[in-house]
């Protein structure tokens, strides 16, 4: 049997969850229930250690909330790298956790560096790295990674053959979800073309080579799911690439223009959502107690993932 | 007595040292002297734990042979983050060895994102991070830090408020080293220039208020040291920001072409240089056995600063 690269394991997902909801652990301590807050203070103090144990439990509680109702989880990297190793010990217990629940993850690392750099962040994240005598599975390896394209080339060419080696899967940052004040991705070139679409043609040809089994490729990219009218943009010029859509929710992104960018067969997109759903017990509709987190955050996600299947409907993309 | 900001601490070590080197700790396992594999893999066994040991070891030993001859050190995050906890492990540990010796410290990240997460990348890699009932000094705090600039705004803000606040120095990744096929870096836009100088032209405006007490302002770029005609151009559009120069030396930057961002007064970048002094003792002019690494890293460290202050004084802009 042929071995599933990371959109073919994607697909078997959406078809078996029935959502493409997935869910973004980005923990900070604002979002931490207090007595998950007071159980890490008073075992490990007040220190980093301390933070590490307490994001790692807060995402496994999550992780067992939200399962039944999401395809992948992405944890940010920022959150935890902030708290240095204790942090990052916190997202290689979430990642291994989240795997052993049958999850995919994306690291949302958005990394971009050329030549040697770029080959040590695609065989970190993404690979096997250098050991004494051979190589092992990195302790951060995931499924796909976020990637910064404007080094060009010499960043590229190391994620897409690891994708190619590894079977998994790359995300070009090109269209986010925040302000709409993203003067370099908004620039105009020469053709006439933002920057962004300038770059998407770049992925589109970058990405050839990387369709797994269904025909979806697994070099993509991220597109806010802010601004609709550019969805429908990026899907005419990568026509079987998979788009990352963050600002689902929280950031202001509603369900219909989220699933703008996916194809009639209901595939090609995941849509992210975050605090909407991992602090879901802070406030809106869900707000409650904050011992109760993690059921209310399985509400949200079961909320999201019904929200984003009734825009698929109405689009005429529910077709699996 | 007003606080010296990162540009003013930068002049006082250049002035110091007579030296505008900065010396890159890219620790890889293909690096290593013989010795120094042996007693980590000896010590700690087939490990990330033992890579952590060694990378820690390693960068102990270069930081004490070159202390003379350098002014900072730059770690790239890619080689440490790749092993995970242990390889951040050996990051803080390099941070804290290397400020205690008195060198400051860019960390080479190349971090991009926005809103918060911008945020948490400027408190985690240059200030303080929120921790049970306030805030700490972050683990992995440094002195200066190289950020992407795709995503506008709101990503730049977070670091501008950490610059003025920390007294901290922040590069933007501009006109990189690598090969000359950077598609997005040369992109020629709307106004006929390429997408760097765009960028820089963005970066001039964003950085005002940034100076310190010299007038150069804590909030510059990367400008690789292998396109020196572009380097003029880049000092055109940002008179006083500092420039952070990678390319010279092993990636193939002569020293006459590193220098030529430099203004009349001789401050205003400075050049690195990473393989060509941690691993000079495995090829070239320094070439010798695994256990002297650490005395041709010094060796090494002290040609390299001469042939740039060499340079400086070709160029008339030795004058400190």
């Amino acid at each position: 049997m042929e071995k599933l690269t990371f959109t073919d394991r994607m697909i078997e997902a959406i078809k078996e969850k029935k959502s493409i909801l997935n869910v973004g652990l980005d923990p900070q301590l604002r979002f931490m229930p207090t007595h998950l807050v007071t159980w890490a203070f008073d075992t490990y103090g007040r220190s980093c250690e301390g933070i590490g144990h307490l994001f790692e439990r807060f995402n496994r509680e999550t992780i067992d909330a939200v399962l039944p109702f999401v395809v992948l989880v992405k944890p940010q990297m920022a959150f935890y790298e902030a708290y240095g190793q204790w942090g990052v010990w916190a997202f290689e217990e979430t990642v291994r956790y989240a795997k052993s629940k049958g999850l995919l993850v994306i690291t949302d690392a958005k990394r971009g560096d050329g030549g040697d750099t770029a080959q040590a962040y695609a065989d970190g994240h993404l690979g096997e790295v250098p050991i004494f005598g051979g190589t092992v599975e990195s302790p951060i390896r995931v499924d796909a990674l976020t990637i910064h394209a404007w080094i060009g080339s010499s960043c590229i060419n190391p994620f897409l053959a690891a994708v190619k080696k590894y079977g998994t899967g790359v995300f070009v940052v090109d269209k986010t979800s925040f302000d709409p004040n993203s003067e370099v991705e908004q620039t105009i070139t020469q053709s006439g073309l933002p920057n962004w679409q300038e770059l998407a043609k770049m992925v589109q040809k970058w990405g050839e080579g990387t369709e797994g089994k269904s025909g979806y490729r697994n070099f993509g990219v991220v597109m806010g799911a802010t601004y609709p009218e550019d969805a429908e943009v990026m899907r005419q010029i990568l026509p079987n690439a998979w788009l990352l859509i963050p600002g689902y929710g929280a950031q202001g992104g509603g369900a219909d223009g989220a699933v703008v960018g996916f194809n009639k067969d209901g595939f090609g997109g995941i849509v992210n959502s975050s605090r909407g759903i991992i602090a879901a017990w802070q406030k809106g509709q869900f707000q409650c107690e904050p011992e109760k987190f993690a059921e209310v955050a399985a509400k949200a996600a079961e909320f999201a993932r019904d929200d984003l299947n009734a825009a698929l409907k109405r689009a005429g993309k529910m077709n699996w």
